[in-house]
C-alpha cells in the first residue's frame, strides 16, 4: 500500500466570495474571500491524498506558485520513503538549502509546506494506524530541544496510554466540546448578530467568540448585546486579530472587562512575544515554545495549516502538554474545522487527557464543499469515521471556484468589469 | 519631479550560478545560487527607481509572483502619494486585509515588499533631500510603541544633528570600516581559505568572519588557521547561519572559544528570542525590538532586504541607538553591500553619531554587475555619490542571468540535460 511513488502533484487556487456577505470579517480583515490552495497527490498505483492550507483571497496565487516549487521534493518519492523518515523528510521539504531562504518556516513557504504535508497525512491516513513510536519520527527537534527532548515527548505518549480507551468511547458518545464564531464577525449587523445568537443558543452553545478592535465603542455595544443574551454563566471571548500595540492593548482590554471574556485572542503582532500575548496563534514551534517559555499565554491555539502540518502540530500539543497549557484550536476558514477536529480528538485520547478549559473553536461556513464534512451536535465535535484527514473537496466545488476561471469568479469578475 | 504617477512595475528573477564555486556556501546553504527579484518602476513621466530583494535561487519565482501581486498597490499613484504618508503606503503594501495573511510582515512576503520599497526610495534619493520629520513620517510605528515612540524618535534624530557636519566630511575622507566575509566560505579549501586571507591582509583588512557550524572538527581546523594568519590583534567573527540547538550552541561555542571570536552569529532559530542568540538578523521591527528588550543580542544586524526596506530599517535604527546597542549590517549577496552603505552611513552621521564596536559587512562579489558598485579604500566603504539608492543593475546582467531563460541559465541547464 505505502510502495507507490508519488507520480502527481496538482494544487489549485479555490476562493470563495465570502466577502459579499461579509462572513469572517474582524479588525484587520475587513473583506476577507476565504480560499486555499488545494493540493492532490497521486501515487503511480492510484493511491490518493487531499491537503489544503487556508487563505484569505489574495495572494493564494503565491502559495500556489510556492507549492509548485516544492513539489519537486515530492515527486518520485514513496509513501514509505517519506513516512519511515518523516522528521527527515519535513526537514527536507522545510529548510531546502536554497528555499528556506524565503523562509524559513513562516509565511508562504510556510503554508505551502503545509498544504503538501496535509495532503501526505491524509494519504497516510488511508492507509493504516501509527504506534507512538512512529509518532515521534514525525516531529523535527531542531530548536525546540531546551523545551522538549524526544524522550521527554515518548514518555509523554507512553503515559497517555491510560485511559486511551475509555477517552475514545466517551468521544464517539460525546464528541469534542466546540465554541461558535459565527455570530458575530465584524462586518455583521446588529441585527444579524442577534438573529445568529438567539438561533445558536437553541442549538445548545455555550460558547462565543465576538470579533472586537476596530472600534471600542460598536465593540462595547456588540459585546453588551450579546452578554446579554448568552446570560452570566456561558463563555465569551474576544479576538483582536492583531489589531493593538501593547499599551493599546492594555487600555481597551480594560474597557472591555465588563463583559468578562475568558481570553483576549490576538491583542498584538504575532510575533511579539514580550508583548505578553494572553493567547495566540504562531507560525512555528519555535514560536510556540517561546511564549510557553516566557508564560506569556494561557490557551496554545494550533492551527492545522499555518504551522508545518500535524508534524509540527505534534510538537507543539507535546510541549502544550508538558508546560501544562491548554490547547484550543483555532478553526473556520476554508477546512480548518474538518482538518484540526483529528488534532485536537488525538491531543484528548493520546497526550493531554484532559477536556478541563477546553473547547474547539467552530464557523459553520463553506462545510458543503467537503466530502466528509464535520458533525456537530449539541455544540460537540462528532469524531469523523471516514478514512483520511476529512480533506477532500467535491470535484465540483473546487472547478466553480477556481480563481480566476472558474464560473463563481468567472461572472463575479465580469459584473466588476476586470 | 514627484507629479508623474507609477505606469509600469517590471519585476526579474534574476540568478547567478555562485554555487558553481562555492561562494556564500555555508552551515544551512551548502550551494546558494545568489539571486535577485529585481524591481525597476516607471512613472509616466520617465523617472525610473530600481529595488532588490536577495534570494539564494530556488523560490526567486515565488517571490517574482508576490511583488507581482502586490504592484497593483503600487500602480497608479504618485512618488508624492507615497512619500507625503510613507508609512500609511508602508502599512497598506505590507498589510493589505487580504494579503497579509500569508505573511504578515514576514517570509516572501516581507520579501517582495521590501524589492518594491526599495525601488521607490531609489526612486525618492533620485529626486531630493529629507529631513527627519519626514523620515519620522516613514515609519510604521505599529506594534513598537511599548519600545519607541514617534516623538522619541524625533527626538533621536533632532540630538544627532550636533556634529553631522563634521561626520559627514569624516565618511567622505575615510568611509565607514568594514569587514570580510569573502575569504572563509563553508565550502572553499583550506589553501583557497589561506590564499584569500593573505590577499586580505596586504589590501588592509582587519576584521573577518568565517563560516561555521556543520562539522566541529573542520571548525577548530579553519579557526585556527585563520587565527595564526591574522595574528591576535585582528578580528575574528564566526557565523553559524542558524545550524544549532540552544544546548548544541552553547557546547559548540565552548569549543571555538580559544580562537576568541568577537561574535557568534546565528547560532540558533531566528524566531528564537529566548534561545538568547548573541547577535542576530531577524524578519521585521517586532523581533528586532524583542530582542533588544530581552538584551539578546549584543549587536544589531540590519539587512537592507530582509525587513522592509528604508522604512523599517530606520525603525530598527532608532530602537538600536535608544537600548544603546550597535548597529553592524547583514552584507553581501547581490546588491546588499550597494544598499546597506547607505543605511549604515546615515546611521553614523544622522542617528547614532558612533564609530565604538561597529563595522558593516562586506563580500565581494557581483559588484560588476552595479551601475554604481561600493567601493572599498582600505577595508573601509567609501559613500557612494551617485543619486539614488545603488540598486540599478546592467541591463546586459540582467537578460543574461534571467531565469530560466537568460543565456548563462540556457547554457547550465542545457548542460544538466534539464
Amino acid at each position: 500500500m505505502l510502495k507507490g511513488k508519488i507520480a502527481k502533484l496538482a494544487v489549485s487556487d479555490v476562493r470563495f466570495p465570502t466577502s459579499l456577505e461579509q462572513h469572517g470579517s474582524d479588525a484587520m480583515h475587513a473583506n476577507p474571500d476565504y480560499s486555499a490552495a488545494y493540493v492532490v497527490i497521486e501515487t503511480d498505483d492510484g493511491l490518493k491524498g487531499y491537503g489544503i492550507t487556508f487563505t484569505v483571497g489574495r495572494g493564494t496565487e503565491i502559495v500556489v506558485c510556492a507549492v509548485e516549487a516544492l513539489s519537486t521534493l515530492v515527486i518520485g518519492k514513496t509513501l514509505e520513503d517519506i513516512v519511515s523518515n518523516f522528521s527527515g523528510f519535513y526537514r527536507c521539504l522545510t529548510s531546502d538549502s536554497q528555499m528556506r531562504w524565503i523562509g524559513p518556516e513562516k509565511g508562504v513557504i510556510q503554508l505551502a509546506s503545509a498544504a503538501i504535508l496535509n495532503a501526505i497525512w491524509d494519504m497516510w491516513a488511508r492507509a493504516e494506524g501509527k504506534d507512538p513510536k512512529q509518532l515521534i519520527r514525525c516531529i523535527d527537534f531542531r530548536y525546540i530541544t531546551d523545551a522538549l527532548t524526544e524522550q521527554e515527548a515518548l514518555n509523554l505518549l507512553e503515559k497517555a496510554k491510560e485511559g486511551k480507551q475509555q477517552r475514545e468511547e466517551e468521544m464517539l458518545k460525546e464528541g469534542y466540546p466546540a465554541y461558535t464564531t459565527s455570530c458575530a464577525w465584524l462586518g455583521y449587523s446588529d441585527q444579524q448578530l442577534t438573529q445568529l445568537c438567539s438561533t445558536a443558543l437553541t442549538e445548545g452553545w455555550t460558547k462565543f467568540k465576538v470579533k472586537v478592535g476596530a472600534d471600542l465603542q460598536d465593540d462595547i455595544r456588540r459585546c453588551s448585546l450579546i452578554r446579554k443574551m448568552i446570560g452570566p454563566e456561558n463563555s465569551l471571548m474576544i479576538d483582536a486579530n492583531q489589531r493593538w500595540d501593547v499599551a493599546e492593548a492594555i487600555s481597551y482590554v480594560t474597557k472591555l472587562a465588563e463583559f468578562r471574556p475568558l481570553w483576549i485572542e490576538e491583542p498584538t503582532c504575532p510575533d511579539d512575544i514580550l508583548g505578553h500575548a494572553a493567547i495566540s496563534k504562531c507560525h512555528n514551534r519555535v514560536m510556540f515554545k517561546q511564549f510557553l517559555q516566557a508564560s506569556a499565554l494561557q490557551f496554545v491555539q494550533i492551527d492545522s495549516c499555518r504551522v508545518g502540518s500535524v508534524n509540527e502540530n505534534l510538537a507543539i500539543m507535546l510541549m502544550a502538554a508538558k508546560f501544562r497549557v491548554p490547547v484550543c484550536p483555532h478553526a473556520g476558514g476554508v477546512g480548518l474545522c474538518e482538518l484540526v477536529q483529528h488534532l485536537i480528538l488525538f491531543d484528548y485520547i493520546s497526550v493531554s487527557a484532559s477536556l478541563e478549559n477546553r473547547m474547539c473553536e467552530y464557523v459553520d461556513h463553506l462545510h458543503e464543499h467537503f466530502k466528509s464534512p464535520t458533525v456537530i451536535r449539541n455544540a460537540h465535535y462528532m469524531p469523523p469515521k471516514d478514512p483520511g484527514f476529512s480533506s477532500e473537496m467535491f470535484d465540483e466545488s473546487v472547478q466553480k471556484h477556481q480563481f480566476p476561471h472558474g464560473e463563481v469568479w468567472r461572472s463575479i469578475l465580469e459584473k466588476n468589469g476586470s
